[in-house]
């Protein structure tokens, strides 16, 4: 069995190994050995190094909802700007503080630059705050000094203990608020160790840590240029090397370039650090920081507090999408629209076994399924504990060869469906054809499809309570729409009306007042087809009541595509519960 | 400096931790030691378990596509199905062989289930093949054991016994294919190692493997459990345990729960192992199997060649994109449309002072920069190396806090711009506002982006060599279009007709009788406000001749749309020829 690889070409030549940039030599490392027990601290920079590297910046509104995100989950530390920076993060830092939207318990972080106007800045902007850490930072790498900076180490060591020495001048022009240091050596992955801990050493000096008031010092994989193990043995040999080491929190700030920054951030919390700055599912420069999301979730499975709240993963992911205006893929770990679903029959078998265990296992200790053991194959996490749900796609045998159901329904119906909808609608198709069995043809599917979501055509097929008869949409211009329809309710014909920021928030304020709690979790539209007379396709995943479920409306108009889509998810949320023996009015 | 952190009330009693799970010791490990020097033997699993977890599996057409992309790219094991699960994978395999496309030097892997019926079938198809390996598996972890198949070690011990025996019997069956055997205790990292072992040595003693005829030993992380070092322990524990350790080949599968597959293939690697199975971007279960392509170019960057072909890296991600019908993401290591984008003025101007100092070296040493070292800040890798360019986003002061370029156009004009159009949109306004400084409106950056992709509406405003006058497309149903345009080349009105599986292969066939070598990166559609009239905008991104750019198309028809878009690309194509003094017509 020969190995037939053969030479790619590629210039290697162009690079060279890390070693040989940078030694890292730690034959006695400990880290190996130990385990995670407890949760870092952690501290979110979504509001700075996530929103720096996005390609429309957060405008103020989408901050502050980031902003309460990050405090509603949990998070204590936020770095919330670059405020010497841009206008935009200072008036940012100083609305929060002017706003007092800041609760008692959590401290703001805002990043300086070594240099004497960017510092006076940076004290303007968190002036009246009660507390807030000033992060001050400067490049050390070898390749920074040489082609950036063109200095020396000293010269290096110089413009870091200027900013030190500076930052604790203009800290006595605000002495109501209690501030606290962070120091980062940037490019800390391309420095020599011996000059890092150097540099980081006479930082905290100046900045004289006490046990009540310790001093943060960051390194940052600003550029992740090894496999983390390196970074680890990096940080333990950090770790022992720090001058005040007990009055030191020792930080983390792991970049992705190489697809290792989680495991980064776990072997070097394993070898010594004490604190991890990331951001929700690894937003961040270029391949992004590390995912925080993660992280914390990776500590849950093991029976470990992450100290922050993942209870509803769809809505910070959701939040996220919003402000950041970027998805969060697919398969990102715990989060992912595809990561809790089971595609194999084997293994759809093998899930399936072991909830009946765990069922057993708890009816026979007389307590309910939640107070026992998670032991699920394939399941490494409870997907309620998230408030998600394990979906079984089974596929169905449609056409063998030419594609399945999400494949037919675009290529036959110019339908595109979101992910999440595509898995619902298998469940959908597998249930109505499961006891005929053999393929199914792309006929079946359609009309499975439209009798689900859409509404029928012939009037003596209709189910349904709702049916939308009219709609008149008129805005003034303000950010405002107002909405009339009419409604068929049951028998009845009733006209509404409603306000908000667009059409869809104004109709689901006209069925709040029928009584229905629901909420928009999803939202997708696209044209049909390719003609003069385009159609549209909406798709909606609406939580109404306790039910998650998705809607779809096609129509010429896009607005009033997306009201047929609520009033088709409504309806099956209506007819489910129905089914399940309940009243159909809620 | 208090931590303020709380209990997040997580349900964290239901969660074991893995330590209590399965016992792995290693204290005198030496893999922190190692370092990676050569590249791995690689098998590639895209058409198996890539597929298998895909909404809509491949048909055979996109699996055809995938083979010949990862033999393209220099893979020399790929799986290529399961052949006895499905029929569609047993027609895959037997057209492979029977249309003879199977390099020499290429061997396809199949996976069986240790069940005689199976094993029989997984021998038919592979019938014929010059060379194959039989991947035989049965989990083994201590759950499934438990819950799926109720027995105790022997039982799986005999399992695995009998399906080796069966094959070793049915292998008579096809006397002319060189057959190769690989095992894997799937559920590996919930099995406890003295097990796995026990089970992989008397499979091994099945298989009788010599040096010219090795046994893989592939040890799945099925669910990624712990952090990367304890799988790495228990991959250097097993290769000491082996037993004819210098007749097997040990492989890794990790999976990414954790997010951290990339690292558990690197440091299970140093550990000892020989061969990584994985997928491109990392499809695959749940949050996927170990990216291929991340693992291929982090050697690349240490100066290892990975005897894989990534200089086209947007060729791989569009084929792989088209195959498995998920986006790669927008941060997905060295491949994201993100990931060589620098937004941040410190890190820009660190970039070009980069390329400044390789530039200098480089004449100083009388050779040229692509024969130095590549040493950029913030660029781990020259992006040239992989096919892309790097891009400096230099945002545009729009109207502070009212959010960037792409968000206006957005929000005023319902463009909702590709990425990589945002980012090459960003240049162009750059471009036009440099001289003049402060903020730009909105109706500045609407009239830039027309005047720059869209046919301007007065004539004598006219630039652009094409000018699409009508357009008539035919469809016989039998997938072909036909094509007629009218165009205006320069002041001659030109009639010509094109056909291909759309209007777009039709129009580009049409431009190349006129001599232009186009292919197409990217297309994406959509509508346009929400009135019942429904515009629709188009972008499209095609490499023309030596140039990769953007055009946009807005039309009432969704086909005109995208043809306008075409004649867009094309016509800013030339005029940047005319600027740099060359030939205006190609």
């Amino acid at each position: 069995m020969r190995n037939h690889q053969k030479p790619s070409g590629a210039p290697i030549h162009k690079y060279r190994p890390y070693h040989e940039q940078i030694r890292v030599d730690l034959p006695d490392r400990t880290w190996p050995g130990n385990r995670i027990e407890v949760a870092p601290r952690w501290c979110a920079v979504d509001l700075r190094d996530g929103n720096q590297a996005l390609i429309d910046p957060m405008s103020p509104e989408r901050k502050r909802v980031m902003f309460e995100l990050l405090v509603k989950m949990g998070y204590k530390e936020i770095e919330v700007g670059f405020p010497s920076a841009s206008q935009t993060d200072f008036d940012f830092v100083r609305q929060l503080i002017e706003d007092d939207v800041i609760p008692e318990d959590v401290t703001i972080q805002v990043l300086t630059q070594a240099r004497e106007h960017l510092i006076k800045r940076t004290y303007e902007s968190i002036a009246g705050a009660k507390q807030a850490i000033v992060h001050l930072y400067n490049s050390t790498s070898v390749l920074q000094r040489e082609v950036v900076f063109r200095t020396d180490q000293q010269g290096i060591i110089d413009i870091a203990l200027e900013g030190a020495r500076l930052c604790r001048q203009y800290e006595k022009t605000i002495p109501e608020t209690a501030v606290y240091y962070e120091y980062s050596p940037e490019s800390y992955t391309g420095t020599e160790l011996e000059f890092a801990v150097d540099v980081c050493n006479q930082v905290i000096e100046v900045f004289e840590p006490t046990p009540d008031r310790k001093v943060i010092i960051n390194l940052p994989a600003t550029v992740e240029m090894a496999t983390p193990n390196v970074y680890a043995d990096s940080i333990e040999w950090m770790s022992r090397h720090l001058a005040h080491r007990e009055n030191v929190i020792l930080s983390l700030h792991p970049h992705n370039d190489r697809g290792t920054a989680i495991a980064a951030a776990e072997l070097g919390y394993m070898a010594g650090a004490d604190r991890i700055e990331g951001c929700l599912f690894g937003n961040g420069e270029r391949t992004g920081n590390v995912d925080l999301v993660a992280l914390g979730i990776n500590l849950l499975t093991q029976g470990i507090d992450p100290q922050i709240d993942f209870s509803d993963i769809d809505h910070v992911k959701r939040t996220a999408e919003y402000c950041n205006q970027l998805p969060v893929p697919e398969r990102s770990p715990w989060a992912g629209d595809l990561v809790f679903t089971a595609f194999s029959g084997s293994h759809q078998d093998a899930i399936k076994k072991g909830f009946e265990a765990m069922e057993a296992r708890a009816k026979a200790a007389g307590v309910s399924v939640d107070e026992i053991e998670w032991a699920v194959p394939y399941l490494p996490i409870d997907p309620k504990d998230l408030g998600r749900s394990y979906e079984a796609v089974i596929r169905v045998n449609s056409q063998s060869g030419k594609g399945g159901v999400a494949y037919l329904l675009k290529t036959d119906h110019s339908l595109d469906l979101p992910r999440k909808l595509q898995i619902e609608f298998s469940g959908v198709v597998q249930a109505k054809t499961d006891a005929e069995g053999g393929e199914v043809s792309s006929g079946q599917i359609w009309s499975i499809f439209s009798d689900e979501y859409l509404p029928a055509r012939a009037a003596d097929d209709k189910w349904g309570r709702f049916e939308l008869l009219s709609t008149r949409t008129q805005s003034d211009m303000s950010g405002d729409v107002t909405l009339d329809v009419t409604l068929r309710d049951g028998d009845e014909h009733v006209a509404a009306a409603g306000a908000g920021n667009g059409p869809i928030a104004a109709f689901l304020k006209v069925l709040g007042e029928r009584g229905f709690e629901i909420s928009l979790y999803d939202y997708v539209e696209h044209t049909l087809g390719a003609g003069g007379d385009a159609h549209a396709a909406a798709y909606v995943e609406l939580q109404v009541e306790d039910q998650r479920l998705w809607g779809v409306g096609i129509d010429g108009d896009i607005s009033t595509a997306s009201l047929k889509a609520i009033v088709s998810a409504v309806n099956r949320a209506i007819r489910s519960r129905t089914h399940e023996g309940e009243l159909a009015g809620v």
